[in-house]
């Protein structure tokens, strides 16, 4: 069994590789440079850790795993499109670097890639048990990239919306970060040929460990320690992001805690210390901070648990144990 | 054996049915609404014909049929954004109503569903067969829609570039649009369990009907008769569009018929009915209506007789000869 790093330099490897001498310039240079922005590989490696648990010879997936991340990149390209965003890890955007027609039709090649990959046999048995279990990671492939399309104009719905539900908010991270990760689990056991039930206790593991993790990201936005949060506390309050902490707070709020919040998310010239001082006085006093802790608590040991319902022995979940527990910061 | 309004009508019925009440609906709405704008679903229709050559059943394969068009309809819509085109087929382009962002949200989540279709199966057989089949589908579906990518790609990086040849013109078209057209037929092959020498010699014709009918179009902008062309004649002369006939001719061109073509390419202010007659009487001096012809003559010949190579009753290939003449506009 390889460890997690011996695993991220063998997805670095292949993705260095990949489209090395495609052509045109022009549609692959964008490519090249949007995997080259690096990131942490987060879901081939766990595809890979998925796969390990059942077989070893990790090296026949290497394609599929490339191909997760290559998809996730396409997402990161367009939605910097989208938002306009002009920085991505600390170098300019494709869109700021090639102009937004070449990043949208780069980005529509990078997600065929990402289908070639998935299609991609490295395998000298015959082929035929192999390109069942392809096939089914290939319908877990799709269903997840459609459930982040889904969970993105869900995000941009709720911009727009003010009376979103902590249900519907649960939903839509689902589908936007936790599903995906899930997958990529799923996708390794499904490809590994493993049963039916194994690869859907590692999917649910994957998806309450994302769960868990956004949550965890609100809460620190209001209560996190600057010096470790890395991104400047009571940005979601400032921009009154629909957070699972405001949501929350709407929901559980008295009549005049609610006026007082809504007061706030409708002031257009405010002191920004003053209005994350005074909402989350409001967060507070109904105890926000409380409940979004115990479900997280509650989401990590779902999946936890859903690793105790695996058909392996106990033994081999432990990478995937230290990985959740590093994910959210913690000591395993 | 289906009729080819048979297929349509399959064809436009199960495009009506698809993503009917998906959600979200500011996702679905504009994929709906790209879809109903019609056309000739000739890709869809095309892979039916090349199935119906081997299989009957062709309501098994309908939603890769769908596919296709559910694909085309995905680089129509993105091309509009980048185009900045503002009508089509008579309404509004999907970024004129629902803006840039939702083109190239819907138009991913488009790109997806034709996979989500390719990997959909309708059959209560075994499935193992039949996932072999879709499966070497697939990897030519994928071979497709990213050659029409990188022929995007080309297509663009030509309109700045001045020494395009023939033979990389040949290339682009043949990406951007012959392409698909031979990938559907071979699809519709593979999917029937066809040998892969006559998926192949399906694929052959459609690519060279198709290019046969990109460079008729080059020539009727030059030769046609405008009340038949449907275009204003001269287009591709105006804006110095980088044609069969331009580059042709700058190739057979002479010294001083050289000289002129360079000096009409780099007029700024010109009477548009001069240039068209200029460019025109170098393309008579050197006979490249002569040339263009007889290119396209070859390549119709080639693909008909692609057509007798196959291994199929001679009568059953009647319905695609009648469809490459009428795709021409000629008596079959």
């Amino acid at each position: 069994m390889l460890t997690q790093e011996e695993l991220l330099a063998k997805v670095n490897a292949a993705i260095d590789a990949l489209v090395y001498n495609a052509q045109p310039d022009a549609l692959y240079e964008p490519i090249r440079y949007e995997l080259s922005l690096g990131g942490k590989r987060i879901r081939p490696v766990l595809m890979l850790m998925g796969y390990q648990l059942f077989k070893d010879d990790v090296d026949k997936i290497i394609p599929q795993a490339i191909a997760l991340e290559t998809y996730h990149n396409f997402t990161l390209l367009h939605d910097d499109v989208m938002d306009r965003a002009e920085m991505r890890r600390g170098r300019p955007c494709v869109h700021k670097v090639w102009g937004d027609n070449a990043a949208i039709l780069s980005g529509d090649a990078m997600l065929i890639l990402a289908y070639r990959l998935m299609t991609e046999q490295r395998t000298s048995d015959t082929q035929q048990p192999h390109d069942r279990h392809l096939f089914s990671a290939l319908q877990t492939f799709t269903e997840a990239t459609l459930g982040v399309c889904e969970g993105q104009q869900y995000d941009i719905d709720f911009e727009k919306r003010s009376d979103v539900s902590v249900a519907e908010y649960m939903e839509m991270i689902r589908l936007k970060t936790s599903l995906l990760l899930g997958c990529a689990l799923k996708m390794g056991a499904q490809l590994a040929g493993a049963s039916e039930a194994d690869a859907n206790s590692l999917y649910d593991f994957g998806e309450k460990v994302g769960l868990a993790f956004q949550l965890q990201d609100d809460l620190l936005d209001v209560y996190g320690d600057p010096a470790v949060f890395g991104k400047k506390i009571g940005g979601d309050i400032l921009c009154n992001k629909k957070t699972f902490m405001l949501l929350s707070t709407l929901q559980m709020a008295d009549e005049s805690q609610r006026r007082q919040l809504d007061e706030w998310l409708a002031a257009e010239s405010f002191d920004p210390a003053e209005k994350i001082s005074a909402v989350r006085a409001i967060y507070d006093a109904v105890g926000i901070r409380r409940v979004c802790e115990e479900k997280i608590e509650s989401l990590f040991a779902q999946a936890l648990n859903s690793l105790d319902t695996l058909s392996v022995d106990a033994d081999l979940t432990g990478p995937l144990r230290d990985f959740a527990h590093h994910l959210m910061g913690r000591q395993s």
